[in-house]
């Protein structure tokens, strides 16, 4: 039960009705409220975070190493993660002041899996969001250090800058974010997604254990450690994981399907070369149609995760329709 | 002034005295005090610093990746960091279990560095410690993701496992190790160590720079970061971080004279390659004997800044001893 600010009482299926209500509303928007614009909210957000990451990162002696540091760092991108990290610390009541280290740290370890998974003993990759990828522009060794520099500035950057958040809390942030990223998830499904390649039997298994690792631990880490941040409770981090492991593997399935439908110059990478490598992918199990399906299933119900919080949940869920709706 | 057990009230400059009485009592050693033994000391830590780096990182799925990282973690070598780790903290007052998972982390960067220093775009180097490195047994690309694995692992590893330690601290702890392993610390010094190779006018400011940053800045955050868990004032964390510095260039200046002098056999990696490579080096600067005093002096000054500390002292004293005196 709960009292509204009328002093009614609510059983919880009312206020469900209740809130589902205000969210039509929102969404719908009476002239005093306007409808939200993820459009204008991406790009502000995006704005935000670019200032700060700018900010976190100026170029000191020795200047090589920061500047292909900034390289990458600073070179575009949707800024998906770092967004994903300010709105959930915001939807469980805490500030983007709070949150802003650590989505930048997002951003940083999310940049520096990208420079060594082009790496010519990884994926080889020539260009990246449009342009030359780090080792081509900086050489292998830059590369290879810019991106330890990266992943080591995103925990100092947490642990310096983080304020106004309980210190047990900013620790708790820190473990999370080093299980999502290290061999227990990202670079455990880059390992995973390296020795699959090439062979033609990669089963759906595996393919569900590399994405769950190389793509869907960090976005997971990026909703659960706004949460935390905010001192979500564990049922609510819970949800929060949920949510993000849906839309996780959602944004994979859309990948692949860009990977195949999309042209390079639409991608700002190498398109179709999932297909020449024969890399396994969800429409090579699927097909198009399914995968596109399959995608929109788990949007949706990533969206019903958040019902509870009502018109609060609406950016996260609008960035949850934007995942499969989005063209590159 | 100072109130001894026996009520006696001491000045400073008494104090000092009598703390020197104790050391050179334990020093000399009276029958019922056995002399400190630092191979026994260093052969029991480094026992106990394997144990805890084995339990830290059991093989679970993707085993090739957990065994990349156990292949050079658990490599052998000295142990010298996590020891100068716990070391600081019990010189402080704090215990062994409050600093052993960030022992383990300074251990896990470390190893990190040397797997990347390897590889064919930075050393190029087939054997360490007297194995094959990384690259050479799992390969170019296991090899940066198992690097990549250590180094998030490190930082995953004292925010979850630190106990009895005031969140604040470890905090201040992974902030202060972030700072000395990243860009502006053993990433930064490799850059322009990387950037001086083959050139034959390095100068000794440049030389200093590298090595302050590629070796001494790591082990200046054993000694502060013991000394911070272990709730060590400013004053002291700056006393702690001079003798990490003085012994650090020490350790970097015997280092140099060793490649010079030992064979390969003796230090379980290529000698004489800095001397093939036209790479600076101290003896080069100064020639051998005078950078065998200038390290020794250097001891000396590390030594004499933990005199405060007495008896307790004996053990980060006499390592600072046994880097002058190694043989490999």
């Amino acid at each position: 039960m709960t009292i509204t600010a009328q002093g009614t009482v609510l059983t919880e299926a009312e206020l469900s009705e209740l809130r589902e209500a205000q969210l039509s509303d929102v969404e719908n928007g009476p002239e005093s409220k306007p409808p939200f614009d993820l459009k204008n909210y991406l790009g502000s957000r995006k704005k935000l975070v670019e200032t700060a990451l700018d900010g976190f990162l100026p170029v000191q002696a020795p200047e090589k190493i920061y500047e292909a540091m900034r390289y990458s760092l600073l070179a575009g991108g949707k800024r998906l993660r770092p967004i994903l990290c300010l709105a959930s610390c915001e939807l469980v009541g805490g500030s983007i002041d709070m949150a802003m280290p650590t989505a930048c740290a997002l951003e940083m370890v999310h940049t520096m899996s990208l420079i060594h998974d082009d790496l010519p003993a990884m994926d080889n990759d020539d260009y990246r969001r449009g342009k030359l990828t780090n080792h081509k522009v900086y050489g292998e060794d830059i590369a290879i250090l810019a991106g330890d520099g990266l992943l080591v500035y995103a925990f100092e950057s947490i642990a310096r800058e983080t304020k106004n958040v309980p210190p047990e809390l900013v620790l708790q942030t820190i473990a999370h974010l080093g299980r999502a990223f290290g061999p227990a998830g990202v670079v455990g499904g880059q390992v995973v997604d390296l020795e699959s390649e090439g062979k033609p039997d990669v089963s759906l298994e595996t393919l569900d254990f590399i994405h769950a690792r190389k793509t869907g631990a960090l976005l997971e880490a990026c909703v659960v450690c706004g949460g935390i941040l905010a001192g979500a409770a564990d049922a609510e981090v819970e949800r929060l994981s949920r949510y993000a492991r849906n839309i996780g593997l959602a944004f994979q399935i859309i990948d692949d399907i860009l990977d195949v439908t999309q042209t390079q110059e639409q991608l700002g990478k190498t398109a179709g070369k999932d297909e020449r490598s024969l890399k396994a992918t969800y429409p090579r199990f699927w097909g198009l149609e399914e995968s596109k399906q399959r995608a929109l299933d788990l949007v949706e119900a990533a969206k019903a995760e958040l019902k509870p919080y009502g018109s609060k949940a609406i950016p996260l869920q609008a960035i949850a329709d934007f995942i499969v709706s989005r063209q590159s």
